[in-house]
């Protein structure tokens, strides 16, 4: 590849270019409160597709889609080389950000646009290039969550991940045809990764750094929990006889933010972010609770210590609420790194951009967390406005979010290069 | 009327009857659990009202639907002449236990049908019969409970509850019309009340007593909260920046567990049955939490103490949770007595058929709390096992099942013949 895509004369309008495609994808799945709501293979996220393969396809590049529903736009430079891969995910949480996941892929298919366009075939680079719309990495609708990069990486069966249902008993095979987005085939096979995303965190806007370089990720436990009791009257049952379930989870989330601030620095952070009581009537004493709880650090011994007390205060919850609470670990990793070869390179493409950077960890997980596992892959931030993010009020400045375009068309040029063959 | 329905050579034959047709009951939107599941309107409760018009039309009786649902079973002995209602609900919470409600209906349908056969036409009684299937007395579908004889008491309009919608949005008119159960009129001009059901509590079969002769309800108290918190990523955000819905409605199902413990000899019954996250996904921080408090006491001092603790409670909530909680009253009532004349003649009944009884409180609601205030009422219990209810364990011993049909059946004999008329 001969020239950089980065030069003074362009900058303006691949600026101008890429917010207007970034406001025409903000507006699908539009909320009132100016957040979206595209959950895997809905309506909106069928239409947030069909905005990506429309542009890639203007802009030069075949799509395709695999079995699992991950959508690819392909340039081929060199028939039968591998692919550099470049991307994030299009679905998200119910009253999400624009930014989440969406920033990711619309500024990939521009680093591709913009290659496409500087690209001179006949001095073509040793990797041909992809972007990608991983399916449903937000896990809501569909459990568990980065669904397409796992069968991607060979980390969940497609069939099993097909298999999985919605609340409404919907499979994730059914959702995908309902929405003409069950393909076949397993994708471009892959040289390397990258991915940009908003920081979802405070650490970039509090030391006014543009790009964030994700070294390793947080170490993390995710259980889920089963609070049964007994169902009983409300009104009538005596207090002392209650098996009330959902005393006893009620008890677990708490217990779980003590277990967080038990731990100076703000060094663990817990959650329970879903909770369905069974039978949920207003006078009936709840028989069962189902709840997901989740753990992070960046220190694993923080980690293993707040186990530990999650342990034993669950035994005492089961003596104080007269109730059992069977556990089930779901998810657990330990500190995952990100190869320091792509952390480098990354950080050699900005400077040589000008802009500010530094390394950060990802608290949050993200499909380059799979990607790593079988291809060298570099993962960028960019800042979060006050560190929001899951929520329709998540905001990254314009100037920030067109700076870290420039910076992945620099990377990915570079990917597509070779220029972390080999990085372990 | 000049013959009483207790006879020693009809008595096992009646009890016979009566547990034939109710096992027949039972078996209608039967749970593996060997309980019911016959929500308001639903095919299973369809089943069951149909259940009581074809007994009740073999019996000899006429039925006719009012403009809310409510099943009448008519027997007019002297034209013109107002009647005598006696029944309960079919409908039932999920997973429920087959007596509360079915019991009632089951009970006042066999005294009906034992009145009809031993009343002479040429010696009739001052009133007229009819046997009564409420409509919606558990409100876990639609929301309020005893929808039913709220409507024909006068204390909610047709239209408002007709109105009312259930988790999916379906009105109970659409419901109704469904079943076939869209009736019309305002059913049959009452002249008194009697309904039986299951004690719910322990306090009759820790006295060895047959039967609960109702002398009032305890007082109560329901709100229902709203926890506003914002929706974050819970990987990422820090915990100082949280605003946790589901963290403030968790300390506050906990804080009305401790109001209940801070008034010794279990004189307030707290609790919170259904409780709603939103968005409720296991990545995301809940921004809103939706749930109803119900606080009981026989004595309105200990209630009035209660929802003070309750609002210190809550304000101290929304400091430590960093969230907001906005409450609505949606019931209240101080103890509401029944008439003493009617204690007193269901007692004489007892007495007459050798049964023992004892005054007691019903914490829990019933139909007849809405007959009290325009009619003299009858409200009568029989001993629930262990005091379990609305669990598919409920249990009466037959014995007393059968002891409470046979009350019923000479309470209404007496109702019939004016003997309430006038209680105040």
């Amino acid at each position: 590849m001969s020239t950089s895509s980065i030069t003074t004369g362009t900058a303006t309008a691949d600026a101008e270019a890429f917010l207007r495609d970034f406001r025409s994808l903000s507006a699908i799945g539009e909320t009132p409160g100016h957040g979206v709501d595209r959950q895997a293979a809905t309506a909106a996220d069928a239409q947030s597709r069909t905005w990506f393969t429309s542009l890639a396809e203007q802009y030069g590049f075949r799509t395709e889609v695999d079995r699992i529903g991950n959508v690819f736009a392909l340039l081929e430079w060199t028939p039968g080389a591998p692919y550099v891969l470049a991307g994030s995910h299009l679905d998200s949480q119910p009253t999400a950000g624009k930014y989440d996941g969406a920033y990711g892929v619309a500024a990939a298919l521009h680093a591709g646009r913009r290659l496409a366009e500087t690209t001179n075939p006949d001095d073509a680079p040793k990797y041909n290039l992809a972007i990608v719309d991983w399916f449903n990495e937000e896990g809501c609708r569909f459990a568990p969550s980065m669904m397409g990069s796992s069968v991607y990486t060979g980390k969940l069966p497609a069939g099993e991940a097909l298999a999985v249902t919605d609340n409404h008993g919907i499979t994730v095979a059914e959702a995908l045809d309902a929405i003409g987005h069950l393909g076949s085939g397993t994708g471009p096979r892959a040289a390397a990764y990258a991915e940009i995303h908003i920081e979802q965190g405070r650490s970039l806007e509090d030391s006014g750094t543009t790009i964030g370089l994700v070294h390793s990720c947080w170490a993390a436990v995710k259980y889920t929990a089963t609070v049964h009791g007994e169902q009983a009257h409300t009104g009538s049952a005596v207090i002392a006889d209650r098996k009330d379930a959902l005393l006893g989870a009620s008890h677990l989330v708490v217990l779980l933010r003590e277990i967080a601030n038990a731990f100076p620095g703000a060094v663990l952070h817990t959650s329970v972010g879903q909770l369905s009581v069974y039978p949920n009537s207003p006078v009936v004493v709840p028989s069962r609770v189902d709840l997901v709880m989740d753990l992070r650090s960046a220190d694993e011994d923080v980690l293993a210590s707040a186990r530990q007390l999650l342990r034993e205060g669950i035994a005492r919850i089961e003596q104080e609420a007269n109730v059992t609470i069977e556990t089930a670990e779901s998810h657990a990793w330990g500190v995952l790194p990100y190869q320091p070869a792509g952390v480098d390179l990354a950080r050699d493409c900005a400077q040589k951009l000008e802009l500010t950077s530094a390394p950060v960890f990802t608290l949050a997980g993200h499909d380059s967390i799979n990607m790593k596992d079988i291809v060298p892959t570099v993962m960028l931030f960019v800042p979060s406005v006050d560190g929001i993010s899951h929520n329709e009020k998540e905001y990254t400045h314009d100037d920030d979010v067109c700076a870290g375009v420039d910076l992945l068309t620099e990377v990915v040029a570079r990917l597509c290069r070779g220029d972390l063959d080999g990085a372990q």
